[in-house]
């Protein structure tokens, strides 16, 4: 039987298992990386290796940072009468993007999810009223993913919140249904927040 | 703006200049191995690294392998009347995956691409007739893709052994014009080598 190369066989198998990346992908992506020189090969190496080093998190928006308080936190440019609240750090990128939002954020790290056991105590909901309270926020945006987990969070953190002085709004169902608020152009994005209602 | 912490976007970009990763899966990837532990990203750090460590090339059928001569044409147990010609080492796995051949393989490094600059200079062709008398190798199925490519590198290779004692065949279009050797599965690729003809 013809046989890989070990070295060759052991990057084939750490390919395949990020997500989405199937045997012949995996495959595919190390022939590629064979044919590249050391220099680019090293490059990805070190990377990968380096990724967590300057990475900390921030204590008052829980967003991956460089450093904590994080950049959007500590810019007093930004509008701290708003607060939105979404699932993921690409989330947050990707309303950031729009340049449609100078409010602040609130990363969850997650949804409601009881099937996989992610309860509220998994997410970073605990500390909300006490960061609404203390910014003397005016608006908390819900905008996590318009699925069914995405949802119930939504309902819940209002319903946590219920009692609390602050005015708490969904971003707009413009995102199609069972879609990803992170695969979202800016546009539909930009929408999305201008549609938002009442919860 | 909100930004990501420079190792993260490093990775990001990292991923993003391999072949078939946009820019979202690249964030995806980096955020999915920003999750796992030390040892995970290590692993595939470290595995990257090593790609090229004992990675040789077969001085005779010009294929990747951890020794030279490889482990095929190191095999006495091999039929060495015929030899299968491929473009690239994945293919020659591909067709001994299918445990339907048992000869020796021959790998092009390529095909014949004049507008990539790609000429007969370029691939392993020029030692074919010495490895073919020197073995006395009676078949050489050449197995090049169904493309426009390889159909030509076919053609070349034909004509550059014309006067040697050897029967050429073409492995069986049983595969669609187009296609792409690597992705065939073992019956189709089973049945092409079946249905070789005389070129």
């Amino acid at each position: 039987m013809l046989k890989l190369p070990t070295s060759l066989e052991r990057v084939i198998n750490e390919f395949g298992k990020l997500p989405g990346i199937g045997p012949k992908s995996a495959q595919r992506l190390a022939f590629y990386l064979l044919k590249k020189d050391e220099f680019d090969i090293n490059g990805l190496s070190d990377a990968v290796r380096a990724l967590k080093t300057d990475i900390t998190f921030c204590a008052q928006c829980h967003n991956m940072a460089e450093s904590d308080p994080c950049s959007i936190c500590a810019d007093t440019n930004r509008d701290r009468n708003i607060i939105c609240i979404v699932e993921e750090p690409l989330d947050a990128l990707a309303i950031d993007k729009t340049g449609h939002y100078k409010g602040l954020f609130h990363i969850l790290g997650g949804v409601l999810n009881p099937m996989e056991g992610i309860g509220a105590d998994k997410l970073n909901i605990a500390d909300l009223q006490k960061r609404i309270e203390e910014l003397g926020v005016k608006e908390l945006i819900i905008a996590t993913n318009p699925t069914l987990e995405g949802e119930t969070t939504a309902m819940h953190i209002a319903k946590f919140l219920n009692g609390v002085d602050v005015k708490i709004t969904r971003i707009a169902r413009g995102l199609p249904m069972g879609g990803d608020l992170e695969y979202a152009d800016e546009i539909t994005l930009s929408r999305a927040l201008d549609g938002r209602r009442d919860i």
